[in-house]
């Protein structure tokens, strides 16, 4: 079942930056979920950009915390619904500042603010590594065997070519093995369809490429909707609109799930005490699919390591996004991204595609 | 609450041939299937194409059903991986003879059996309609609202253009109003987000033209996919790779929220006991969803109407397609298609689209 992530070690020599202003809860979600994560990692360090004082109003309750964390004072931040070009503009928004971090001392920046602007700025001032081609979201998502499956992109890249997806397929194949420490991530290609004549051209040739790559997990060829959630691999690529209205879509029937249950069992005084006697098997349920422990969204590809956590994320969701990025961090992440995408251009698996497939 | 479709007529003067050989209980969920149907709708008569000794051996338990039933013998039948192409070329099989009926004195034709090879014996046999450029497929899944929302493409057209989703959206809102009386259907247009600058060019033409099109409902914009379950929308309108991906994501999610309420309940007695308390609530969910009661997919914009029940429909799954399809012969939905679609290249949408958008 999936708990907040076990830490594997102090996170000694990792500091995070946050934008502390981002998110629905701003400062209120950002610094008591950085003293959660102290207290998985004692050895992590902090900045946070954003508004001093309302930042110290609620650092000044976590005095450990406060001992560890530097600020970078700024009272410009990105505003939930400002166009990405807007916010790509303003050089002392906390967003930007904090993502500025990572060109510094930081090894990572987490935001939960709008994703758009991140996306920008984050690709902006940390650039592609040599060899992405495109750099993508993946989103984390709970499965019928109780493990994670990534599925990437989630909507950074609406177009993609199939040298894109044998990318994506190493990036979250090297996401899973860092974060969440599967050796050898079992990778599906988004289909419609098992069969090879399935889908589009793009998936047909990529498929191909997928075969004779060399990648850091398995490929098991195309995997269809369902397989988000059956476990069936720790994988999915797609391309960025598929993957978000899969996504979407997921979330959808989630909530729906979940209030229809909610509303029956408060529908006589019988089910409402049988669901008292149900209280924590109930509660276990929630645990296993609370949206806090699949945190947000990461951008693969970069040259330093950029989180986002949801809008609307809490303390626990915060942290939990905080320990993902230690952890990657902590595991060089960046650096194996770097070594596999040259690996794969001597695999020459794209010329191939180039010659024949396309 | 989706209950068994409520017959609105007697059935008076409807034939609907059936596949009798199709799906995973052929002739045992066929026949029973019927048997229901004619239960809510006594006028009606049926067509079962298929291995004479087979049908009739559950048919004679139906005497009333026996004696508004024609056979078409045959020994011959789709199987259930066979190739569609294959498929095509044998003129004898069970599924091909049902279609055939169609052309003849049948209203509509309802097969459990492989959906490729019926798509593609039903695109032969019965035609586009005059105007229709691609013929989709339409699933109708539950909502939020308790009420029925259809989606279209879910897999007949991968690739599809502005006109192809000007099309779909009139379709689908034909569809809402004649199987389920929606009399203004509310349409979305599937994309990553509801700005009208989102997602590929071909979404954004079409929702231009969607907003100029008199269409047979109500264009609200672009939806996402959290949206088929949202109930803020009667017609979703998607390409058939997006849909095909989205219901089977939605499926996955289904299942796993069921199983794992199923394994939360077990877990311990006193959670057994709270479950037994429940036990009416988590039917009542449990039919809510029911997939038996969300009949299969319909093919949109043939010359004539072709149901295609679950591969693992049974009896009361089987009736109820038979029951949406008398009920949009009774509309003669066809009918509406057809004036829709002349009533379009009135309107003259698609060229302003040729000149300007594309």
């Amino acid at each position: 079942m999936p708990t907040a992530l076990t830490s594997l070690s102090s996170g000694a020599g990792i500091t995070l930056a946050c934008d502390a202003m981002g998110g629905d809860h701003g400062v209120h979600a950002v610094v008591p979920g950085a003293a959660l994560a102290l207290k998985q990692k004692p050895d992590l360090r902090f900045i946070m950009a954003g508004h001093a004082p309302t930042i110290l109003a609620v650092l000044n309750r976590f005095p450990e915390l406060k001992a560890r964390t530097t600020l970078i004072e700024t009272d410009e931040t990105v505003a939930a619904h400002e166009k990405p070009s807007a916010a790509l503009r303003r050089k002392n928004t906390s967003m930007r500042l904090a993502i500025d971090a990572v060109v510094g001392e930081a090894q990572a920046v987490v935001s939960s603010g709008n994703t758009g602007a991140l996306m920008a700025i984050a690709k902006l001032v940390l650039r592609p590594l040599p060899g992405v081609h495109r750099p993508a979201i993946a989103a984390v998502m709970p499965n019928m065997k109780k493990t994670r499956t990534v599925m990437l992109d989630m909507g950074a890249n609406l177009v993609c070519d199939a040298e894109n997806f044998v990318q994506f397929a190493a990036l979250g194949a090297l996401y899973m093995r860092s974060a969440y420490n599967v050796a050898e991530p079992r990778i599906g290609l988004m289909n419609v369809g098992s069969e090879d004549t399935k889908g589009h051209e793009v998936q047909q040739n990529a498929s191909r490429m997928l075969q004779a790559a060399k990648l850091p997990g398995k490929y098991v060829g195309f995997v269809e909707g369902n397989d988000i959630t059956s476990g069936a691999v720790d994988v999915v690529v797609c391309d960025g609109f598929t993957g978000n209205v899969a996504l979407k879509t997921a979330e959808g029937v989630g909530k729906m799930f979940g209030n229809a249950l909610k509303e029956e069992l408060k529908s006589s005084v019988l089910t409402k005490i049988g669901a008292l006697f149900c209280m924590g098997a109930l509660q276990h349920l929630k645990r296993r699919f609370d949206p806090r422990l699949y945190n947000g969204g990461v951008f693969l590809g970069l040259s330093g390591l950029c989180l986002k956590s949801h809008g609307s994320a809490d303390a626990l969701a915060f942290s939990n996004a905080l320990l993902v990025a230690a952890t990657m961090a902590e595991r060089k992440f960046t650096d194996a991204v770097a070594t596999q995408m040259k690996q794969l251009a001597e695999q020459a698996v794209y010329i191939e595609l180039q010659e024949g497939a396309v």
